[in-house]
């Protein structure tokens, strides 16, 4: 029996990937393996190598995390000394180990691999011009249709190829690509998605995040700049910024939730703006309460800022479990209700009797913030006020992260007093924009913020509206 | 630690493939299932199912045997009344499983699904071409490669698209494929590889050989005809023969080794066949011996027919295990040689001190046959004499059975005399190509002899010659 | 989904077990292993292996074929050069696992492991008794039951003690145990099941069956005599009989059915019994027909000798399957009924127009006889006349065969002619008992025909009478 | 390939097990499986669970975590009423899972189950003890040998004898056992394990830990006093005290480490406890520094009391991996020291050029502490000073906790000064004994602190000396 995944976060957000890597590294696989496992917080439910011996490239890819993927014996026949790897998050089907990358293909540039974090708002406009063109898919991964561009572009050299692929794309992209002799990383000209280098034992890495420098050993170096293509082979690396410029658009949701806060994106620090929305929310949104508790682990920075910026004293109030991840597979379906749960615990001793600021992210539906709240009142909790540490999600993204349709997303169709409502919060209150703008602080209009106020930073095709666009999307769920 | 497999077959013939199909069955996944568990035989390395539901395909494909690639949940996802199925013969590497068929994939034309036994003479050739193209490819599959000149042909129509993509492939195929809507099962001009059709509850069932109506229930009805195209959908059933007629070149070892005795091949019955080959076989070269001894259980009917023809007493000396199929894997290094021994059991009291006639149907690379008649002489046999139902095997074949190469054959190097004493025989004799021809009886010379004569029904592609070839299948196996 | 076996065989008899044991040997586990796979045909639920490397034991036992209870990495751990090694029939339950054999256990003679071959009739009334003295029981297996005799034994001497527990004991049991430092073998003194003994590189082998040597080499010395008790130490090797002589009373179905035909059993070539009984049975049960045809492979031999007896030719009208063993899992609820189609294939241009003689080992149920014959009639058998090669059962085994109850055994309700209407066989004959005893040839009345007859060598307790025993089986697989 | 768990927390403590019991429950193997997951923190190496549905009892156990243990379609087997369950840390080996709890067995009381969290001084006395009255042994788990001493005591009434086995035993335990329709549980009676009763649905749970009620629904009813001994049947739940008084003396690490902050021990909150620690510890070991940083997250607790109770700043400087648990595979050998980077990442903005406090519950053999001073180094820290919120570890636990011997305990050997520079801290202070005692509270003398000073509350027997008993210990790990 295949038992389906009823994942915890049913509620939350999802990003879609973590990609990395290394180009003439001699333990390539192995460098690779411990990136994926620092990024392992940007998706859980698959992950792939591919590595290149300078001959062919090797492939393994497979549901699960990355423990459970990649036994030694794998790692073992990995060989090579140029890895890229994949992490991700994707929902579930029958045909979702073809979706896993990274994508590998041979044509007549050779044997090429592909893996990317992002989503293409074209994708499937340039998927019917390339069955049109003759093109086959074996699955729906964007991934696989950059493949195709690279392979019917008429441009002969395999570089220039990959970038005229690249100029065809419209949407969120940071990826890492190989070739038999070739690393290649490039990011979208809007930056939607991080990407990052850095060094070790004097060869270069791409990842995601700059975490996993703590990890893999070797020194962050620095961002890849937005419409930055980045080239190493046996004559160095090589920067072209082959597309014209747009505005800086990085997910302002990578400091509100995804990366870690051990990571710096963009030059900023993940920890230093999560903290500084936890303590702008104080001082906007202040409560009278006794103690101030975090929704563990994903708020401990921000409910720490609040706390230290009002003063309330703070306390693990909820305990999370060390057994669950991001997803949980439920063993048995009677139990599925279970889930929030499983994940927590709460403190009675401490919160009997006590007025509680509960201090959470996001909202998606409210169905968790409402088992939450539930558990905080059994435990004896008297009041409890919920803060979310960024404004109302309003609208879809179309960059690459898995937001529920807007009928699902409570924020798109309540009020704020409805919501709290729903959850059963005595008080709730949300990040003004300006706010979640002062704790990003300089620069802070080069980020997208469309999920907060429908501004889409990269305009939707004209052949398809928006609305078009979400039923796509949930059509394409369907293959 | 991934084990090697090491093939008890090693020394023998292999065929790549045995295929099924079948048109609106309310259980066609269980039939399918049921097809390839009789035809097994043809294939034990992987196999794969393609539902249609009418709307989208469901595929399952792993590498191991029918029964444990199909656990019952598997099969209960594999929804839809139209089904196609593969079980595969081929050879090991990581790559291994994205060759296993049938393949699927999305074109312009939908989703379609393709499943083929035999091998494609121009697949490089096609492959190039089609890269040219812009294709990229996933697999090393030929069956990959069908799927492409359909997608890349000019033709609108599916089906005349579909055609259009056959009648570039030069080589042997007999193959299932499927749309949402449609079935269709093709075999080559030649006929190198054998196909049937026959009836279940009212629908039409497609198969590599006839045995399986015992399997499945049903009828029998015909063998699909070279050149052969069938296309069922909503209409009925509709017969085409799009290609120039071709001399008729159905593979004699079809008779000799691969199918069943239960089948009946192109209107011969495999059994009748292999039985006349061993009482030709006994009146051309008798031998002076106690008893006539088979190698089970392939040489069993052929050496009954010895012993029929020749009045010698046949008895089964050699036991074979039913524990081990024709693929085994062996657990233990140290143990591979084994092998054969693991597979049969030598009858002491029966041997003891008689002369034997150990007949089977064919010499490869001699090894096996060496190591069953030290099996035979350590139970006491007196004299031991071999007799092959086949004639010598001197050539490579093109068409879809797995030969060593030319230097491996043992038969394309060596005297008789030399493959006597090689093996230890005290005498030695194969069958004659004038016996083989008598044995399959009326219409023998519509049937392919190339690897005992060297003569290719289809001349090999005038771009690469013989040696070539034979090269760049060695080649294509690194992939 | 635990998926319940659905044996094909479910109307046959059943084997409980082979065992193996070797002393002395740097490759103690891995000539085991061979060992096992040589005799799985008497078990192929469960395998297991102890070893000792002369300071403690290492075990290994799961549900499945020797090759897939074995990998590897596995064999590699059982470290010792002595190994003791056990193949299983078991019937199905949570529990099952439990009963996997050798049984290892830690007690006041340290640690031991026992593995055994038949059945004890006071099992249940010694597990009473010890349970009395304080024992507790992690399985249902007797080989517990022996162990726990040995660690209650007053003797202090562990040989003695092991020779007093064998002493207590009543019924069928060929068994092999080791201790850290010595490898024991024993065979009950009415030698129910088969046993002996054999050289490998200068080292002592035990084993169920001669055909083992085939297999892992050495050469085959003598049967273990009944009631003969073998230890091997570094003193050598000493051979007791410590037991009252009895009527020697070995299985007469080890013959017909179990034992491998190249097996020789005490003293008796398993193939020429088997043969002379399809002889004889020819000479008193003639038929007129066209052909003799076995139910391949266990009536293979027997056909042969009805054949030959007869002079009517021998044909394989039936072909099996090499990929379904004797037990098979089926995956899919729907196709059980499959079953024995899916072990056998008629070959219907052989069958055609013919008067069949169909020749079987045994009916049990008559359910598959009945199968069989539908089969041979769909082929287009004109007449099918069904001989069997043993007598009639009437009366149930107690001494380690799991045939089914009296109301399930056909024979014990049935007349001939119902059963020939039953199956739809056009004749039907038994094997005469005077026929099944001229076939075992001289010392026939040395041999256990109580499944035929009624007569058991071994009185029953006489606290329990033989209906009791029956309910008391029954009662005992509910565990 | 086995791969050999090397676990990150080589330098910790690990106790041994958690338990749960229900009665009567119509859900009861569901309810204990989310009731193990509750206390999973306990022990991840294997899981199990005994039902009983009236007339027998239903086992599973594996190794690996509740969540891969437990699939749906088992716990729909563990049919019944009545269930106990396990988790269990161990130490690995071949016959790691023999010892796997609840161990079940039959004997003349009927069938039983039992599993314990403690640890038996003298369970190797009994066991042999019990071999000289015949007993075997399968395993070496305690809980084995209480079963046997159930079986060989002369009570003829099961609760009789469960006591009177019960009263057989020194050392540590915490139990729950079960009969076909009766469930017992018990606490020594010095109480050195936690055990605690709630109501669920109008039923009886038994469990380790307070947590569990916030998972499985119901409510926390009391602890099960020391010495107490519960039994649930048909006639209700009955208490009984049966043996001899002793002064309570609860593992005072339960509230240190080992339990979870949201559970309440023996009436204390272990989240009051552990904060109170950070507290006192600031106020006896002050430190001039810019923020307080815990080891997470079993460090979080004492340091949020520290930062209070110095008025430092609290801030995550270390982030944890989700998706490493306590235990951890590693899949690759020659990345084995990659093990505590895995675990965690610092967060260099925060830390870079700050003094930091960093805050860790115990120093068991200082490399762990080694590893994270040298983490925060490298982000950047200017000073590291290191507090331990409990006091110098010096002996060896004998009573559940698996502590390394006395050479491996860098706190055995060394001064402060010396841990300090061997670990690279600026400075180090661990908790006084008294301040240890404040945390704990009113009636703080009523606890075990044998590890921290030596005084065993439970005398050694006088025929195994302390040195012999560690010597006794690590040879039993030899099994």
């Amino acid at each position: 029996m295949i038992i389906e995944p009823n994942r915890l976060t049913a509620g939350s957000l999802r990003e879609e990937c973590g990609i990395f890597g290394i180009y003439n590294h001699p333990e390539a696989a192995v460098i690779t393996y411990l990136g994926l496992y620092s990024i392992q917080h940007r998706g859980q439910e698959s992950a792939g190598i591919v590595t290149s011996d300078g001959e062919r490239l090797h492939q393994h890819r497979a549901m699960g995390e990355v423990r459970e993927v990649f036994p030694e014996e794998i790692i073992a026949e990995l060989k090579g000394n140029i890895a890229i790897g994949h992490v991700r998050y994707s929902t579930t089907g029958t045909s979702i180990l073809a979706n896993a990358q990274p994508i590998k293909a041979d044509s007549l540039h050779g044997s090429m691999a592909v893996a990317h974090n992002g989503n293409l708002l074209n994708a499937l406009y340039l998927r019917e011009e390339l069955e049109q063109a003759g093109a086959i898919f074996h699955s729906t991964s964007d991934s696989e249709v950059i493949l195709h561009l690279i392979s019917h572009s008429r441009k002969e050299d395999t570089l220039e190829a990959f970038i005229d692929a690249l100029s065809r794309l419209k949407g969120a992209f940071s990826l890492v690509a190989c070739t038999e002799d070739t690393l290649i990383a490039a990011r979208d000209p809007y930056g939607f998605r991080p990407l990052c280098i850095g060094r070790l034992d004097g060869t270069v890495v791409v990842a995601s995040e700059s975490c996993v420098f703590d990890i893999v050993g070797g020194s962050f170096e620095r961002d890849v700049e937005p419409g930055e293509v980045l080239v190493m082979n046996r004559r160095g690396m090589e920067s072209v910024k082959p597309f014209p410029e747009k505005p800086h658009s990085l997910c302002v949701f990578e400091y509100i939730y995804f990366s870690s806060p051990a990571s710096v994106v963009d030059g900023k620090s993940v920890y230093e703006v999560r903290k500084r929305l936890g303590s702008i929310l104080a001082k906007d949104f202040p409560a009278d309460a006794d103690m101030v508790v975090p929704v563990p682990d994903s708020s401990n920075v921000a409910a720490l800022g609040y706390a230290q910026g009002s003063g309330i004293p703070f306390e693990f109030g909820l305990i999370r479990s060390h057994y669950i991840g991001r997803t949980f597979i439920e063993p048995v379906q009677r139990i599925r209700d279970f889930g929030s749960k499983l994940k927590y615990n709460a403190v009675p001793r401490i919160l009997s009797g006590k007025r509680v600021v509960v201090v959470d992210d996001s909202i998606v539906r409210g169905t968790t913030s409402g088992k939450i709240i539930n558990m905080l009142r059994r435990a004896g909790a008297e009041e409890v006020h919920l803060r979310i540490s960024s404004p109302i999600i309003t609208h879809p993204c179309f960059y690459g992260i898995d937001t529920p349709t807007r009928e699902e997303l409570i924020g798109s169709s309540s009020s704020v007093e409805e919501i709290a409502r729903y959850t059963g919060a005595d008080s709730l209150a949300y990040q003004s924009m300006s706010g979640l703008r002062e704790a990003v602080g300089e620069g802070a209009e080069a980020h997208c913020y469309a999920c907060f106020c429908g501004e889409y930073p990269l305009e939707i095709p004209p052949d398809v509206g928006k609305e078009a666009l979400e039923g796509i999307f949930r059509r394409s769920k369907m293959f």
